[in-house]
């Protein structure tokens, strides 16, 4: 308790600590409840947890709107009572997607980088009831210092009418200064981000917050339920070396600078394998303009390259987690976390002109992209921040194994089940098999392109008699499509278990 | 030749005046061709027209980038000796999309924002080998004043080995001051787009050019060929009236000020109709910050509504251009020409809040929007600015008659053809039957409501039909879609004529 006071630095505040039941009590059923989190990381804890032991007994529900996904305690926990109406922006816990499947949760897949604006614009319904926010400590005047991301809380903070505040204490304080808080303001009274670097400081170390607002405050002292890193297998390492040969062929051709330009990765194997990578290459002086802060760019930051990541979480596996907090006093003078309207902002991600990497369930022959549905009706996590980066960046990459389901689906086919990113998105895609570079190609030129250098050996015949007869049939249409077999392959799968006849 | 004269200010340019075919005859084989012009406005015709004289003697290709489409004189005459390879970025020409959907040209349909940077940072093979560039004159310092439109000329300028000037003496002289000319520094010097109302100046009122690299200067006497406006029909002025509606609510419930927020309407009938609907309403102090500038607009300038339009081409109806001309004096206080990077950057649409009216050609149940292909194999003319501006705006609208062919055609639709812009950033359909407003909707809400509001009562149970069945075969998925029947709409219009069975 000693610790919590320290960490409430108003006095008069203090008298508004209360546990979590007392806390929870508060939330009405219909209410929109927006937290912190963004990942497993920064999100609230013990008020979720006790929410859903009072949905137990007294089963209702609210509208959830958070940063990204967030842990256990906060989707997971809401999910297993059943306590979710609407959700939004993004998620990935295994039980709520069931419920998104089953109709049980509606749920908005949006570019993370337009969540709060949507917020702000009166969008969402009735504006947003309670914010529940995780913080390393609370100022004097009431600020709110986060944790370990900041996602959309400084806009959920703004909109709320009552903030309950979690002070986590398991938060180190040197969180303190880690983060860069900026809210634009709203059209026609937004100015330019003022971020030419992926360094520079446009904001508050802070989350404003006026003493009235924070109508509760709960300890909490559960830490980050942080997922751990999968492994790198063998074809994340060769989609990995691809990325990085076709870099340093961009830096020969003068197409890039030596230290290349800010990396956006996404979340998974793939872009941990690439960041691997570049701490293996002869690259230096690196930056990365991103989302989510893994445990690759720490490796990075060891080995001396890496100058600074800018992102909206910390997303580190358990030992990752570890390892920064052993290390925060190091850690921190190269990383800095932003609102993800900012870290995802188109405008900045344009004008850095980031490299864009990030991961696709499916690509079709064209070079349009699924990132979201499998076998085109189900939910699997949501667009995330990919269309953010996908469509502004300098160079925009997608990533996937060239099957899937131990070989039984192309991961390369015809058509997409459901389109997230089109063919005027994507320059380059990348499977263990190859890399396809398709800037400046047309349809047909991509096609080709496509099949030949990414598709598995067990479906390039098939792709390319597609390809061939589709294009015969068209008589060479600008992108030729065979109607009643373009989505054939899906189906067959779904009713044989293979794409393969 | 005195008037050319007069406009070719710097008198040692003045021998490099020549007739377009010895400016020509400069244009060898498979080189890269560059030319001012957007839409039938500010475009060359002299030389492009002596060039397809030379090619029906001499046949050979060229690859022809542009700002967007052109006129008869361009791309017209060289798509009629087949004379072109690769095309870029936009066109609307009827041979020219017959080569294209023959396999004769390969086109690149690229977001109209993107076009020049891509030619910057490398992306479109060897760069450009001539860059010919419509001008009302050229000044002491061989500084180049483009005409009725901006496009790319002044990054196709920036990177051309040489550059041939047609200086077009129909073109007024007062359009001198209307352009602002502003070329982004490339990621990693960029700087914010110091833009924050549509009547910010930047730039220059000229594109910066040395006189070294002014090859040949050719004297024009032919107008833009603008293409006549259509009528505006029945439907057309049913879905203005819906958005209109519309944008009034907006403004009662205090998501929008009482003077909107800048507009962007797409090229065609419907985009009219709104700024007559416009015309017609209470509203005032309206800004615009679009792509093309049409006649509707005068007509909001004339009435005392319009403060400022931003575009980077007029595109009026031969009508509209002699009414512009006549009042060029009045207008030119009202408008300004930027180049497409400028007018179109998502970093600006997003900061003034555009309202953004495009138009498809179908659109499916979830909200996904195909603007570009016919029955998902034919290209009709590309993607050009909407996707710039549909991601972007503060309101996404998507307008669309319920029906095309005489009713055979169901434009709203299981599943698209094509998809150019995803569900996440579609805010409002607009049909004659009605408006949709899907804003914080999940997708099986979306399909209730635009089969609800939007589709043609002849279609409608078809696709009620069609939701329901796939909602109960999968159970309620998040998106729920039957693979075997979602494209059978567009097949069996291919095999009977009609969508309906």
């Amino acid at each position: 308790m000693i610790d919590i006071l320290d960490r409430v630095r108003n006095k008069e505040l203090r008298s508004r600590i209360v546990t979590a039941e007392e806390a929870a009590a508060y939330i009405k059923p219909n209410m929109t409840v927006a937290t912190s989190g963004f990942t497993p990381s920064g999100y609230p804890k013990a008020v979720p947890t006790a929410l859903a032991k009072r949905m137990e007994k007294e089963p209702f529900k609210i509208n959830l709107f958070t940063g990204a996904s967030t842990g256990a305690e906060e989707d997971g926990e809401l999910a297993r009572v059943k306590g979710i109406h609407k959700r939004m922006p993004y998620q990935t816990n295994k039980e709520m997607r069931n419920q998104i499947n089953s109709g049980e949760i509606d749920y908005i897949d949006m570019h993370l980088s337009e969540s709060a604006q949507f917020v702000r614009y009166g969008y969402m319904g009735g504006g947003i009831d309670v914010a529940i926010v995780e913080a390393c400590a609370i100022t004097e005047d009431g600020n709110i210092i986060p944790t370990t991301s900041m996602g959309n809380t400084a806009s959920y903070v703004q909109q709320a009418d009552v903030v309950i505040v979690e002070v986590n204490v398991t938060q180190p304080l040197e969180l303190e200064g880690i983060h860069d808080v900026y809210v634009p303001l709203d059209p026609p009274h937004r100015l330019p981000i003022p971020i030419t670097k992926p360094h520079d400081r446009i904001g508050t170390p802070y989350i404003p917050c006026s003493l009235d607002k924070i109508k509760y405050i709960v300890p909490c002292d559960v830490k980050d339920h942080t997922r751990p890193l999968g492994e790198i297998d063998d074809n994340a390492r060769r989609m990995s070396a691809n990325i990085i040969e076709l870099l340093n062929a961009e830096i020969k051709a003068g197409r890039m600078p030596e230290n290349l330009l800010p990396l956006q990765s996404g979340v998974g194997n793939v872009a941990n394998a690439v960041i691997h990578g570049f701490v293996e290459s002869d690259l230096k002086d690196l930056s990365v303009y991103t989302e989510v802060i893994q445990d690759g760019m720490f490796d990075l930051i060891d080995a001396g390259k890496l100058n600074f990541a800018s992102g909206t979480s910390l997303s580190p596996s358990p030992e990752g987690l570890e390892r920064f907090y052993k290390n925060i006093k190091e850690y921190r003078k190269h990383i800095m976390l932003r609102p993800q309207e900012i870290s995802n902002s188109p405008e900045v991600a344009r004008r850095l002109g980031v490299i864009a990497m990030n991961t696709a369930i499916e690509c079709d022959i064209y070079g349009n992209v699924n990132s979201t549905h499998i076998m085109g009706s189900k939910m699997m996590n949501g667009i995330g921040g990919s269309g953010d980066f996908a469509r502004n960046a300098y160079l925009t990459i997608f990533c996937t194994a060239s099957t899937a389901k131990g070989g039984a689906i192309s991961s390369i086919v015809p058509f997409c089940s459901h389109i997230d990113h089109t063919e005027h998105d994507v320059d380059i895609i990348v499977t263990e098999q190859g890399l396809a570079d398709v800037r400046g190609m047309a349809p047909r030129e991509r096609a080709k392109t496509i099949i030949e250098k990414c598709a598995h050996p067990d479906f390039k015949p098939m792709l390319l008699d597609y390809f061939e007869r589709a294009d015969a049939m068209t008589k060479h249409a600008h992108t030729p499509t065979l109607l009643p077999e373009a989505l054939s392959w899906h189906q067959r799968f779904l009713e044989t278990g293979t794409m393969k006849k």
